[in-house]
């Protein structure tokens, strides 16, 4: 077990396009910006938190919530704004041996899965650890079996899963990263690579007004647990 | 548009093993094998409708609400009986063109997919159509990327994206089946296969607890629907 600097990084804009103003729109019962800086400020494996937004007003509420504000540079927030440049721009900013961007869009992430990601990183030497879904059935790209034969019916408990990125947290090692993007290379995918598995109910990614259902759903469901029923 | 004799088939267990009994637990506001019977009924593309159980017990709740029933034979009902038994089985039983399996797990479904599915069958000659979520996301294989260059980070709505079977509803035509499987081969993937995309919050599939809670928030989600909250 490594014991690295790590800090936390929560990256969010005003400007949201397919869900207006979802940083600041109420799921369940708080807004959705919350989520992540409650996740992180229960977590005891990070430096620092920072909440790194192009909008004075979502710092400001960040910090009233209890983390530190990182302003970014209006022109790495619009909506062509790649992470690359904006995780560069912050990380020169703040030492650090690994930056975890943990996103507003996966508010269903839970403590022991953050933790989980720590313990990852630290029993490693990734350059880059990406959060994955890890997806046991049959699955095409562009028409052809990925993971299974067409000649056998295989129970999917047997299956080699495909494994589907989730954004909901990315580590970056700050030295690599940095490097590769100063010699014109992509440090989003950079280096040693490692995947992490994220329960599927975790997961969800909120990018749509569907999505947005769905995780209102699950966190109303995740209230309830309610005892089942049955017909007879 | 091709005017092909369509059947439905609804195939069901009592003795469920990850969710016990589950087709008569109360998802919502009605037993789960409700749903597809209900959808099936509504929509009026099918010149009849079988619910295929090994229970008497199933199939009697199955007739009361209004779909046939079918009796599989109990050596089909075993946790280690395939789909491609007991579908050739029910096939041999019932004439059509082709038999759309709908699944017990996939409650969410809405009417306007089902119709479009059956759309989709009767404008093209395939032989096995089965339902696919598609993920626009980086996906990997054995640790490989699947749908993008670890060289480049591509706006995700450019990706080219892995398709996930879902097994919401599966389309056969019943001679290829018939045929591939009294000839040895497997006919679940069989002959000419056709990808049906479905929407990502109809496809839940409810192989565990986790999906069932997933599944019961998204109904009472759906039932809610109130007007967003902000903030500021």
């Amino acid at each position: 077990m490594n014991n690295y600097k790590i800090i936390a990084m929560i990256p969010a804009r005003m400007g949201s396009t397919r869900i207006p103003k979802k940083n600041i729109r109420i799921l369940g019962n708080k807004p959705l910006m919350q989520y992540p800086i409650d996740l992180c400020m229960m977590c005891d494996r990070f430096e620092s938190i920072w909440f790194n937004s192009e909008s004075e007003e979502l710092g400001r509420i960040a910090e009233k919530m209890g983390v530190n504000f990182h302003k970014r540079p209006d022109e790495l927030s619009s909506n062509k704004a790649t992470n690359r440049d904006f995780v560069y721009e912050f990380l020169k900013a703040h030492e650090c041996d690994y930056v975890v961007m943990v996103n507003t869009t996966s508010p269903l992430l839970s403590l022991n899965t953050l933790n989980n990601f720590i313990d990852f990183i630290s029993e490693h030497d990734f350059d880059t650890v990406l959060s994955v879904v890890n997806e046991k059935t049959e699955c095409f790209f562009k028409n052809e079996p990925i993971n299974f034969p067409l000649s056998e019916k295989i129970n999917s408990q047997y299956l080699e899963p495909v494994a589907r990125t989730v954004w909901a947290m990315t580590a970056w090692k700050r030295d690599t990263f940095i490097r590769l993007q100063e010699s014109g290379s992509n440090p989003v995918f950079g280096g040693k690579l490692g995947l992490f598995s994220v329960p599927k109910d975790e997961s969800c990614d909120l990018d749509t007004e569907e999505d947005w259902n769905i995780a209102e759903g699950m966190i109303l469901s995740k209230e309830r647990k309610p005892s089942p029923r049955y017909y007879l």
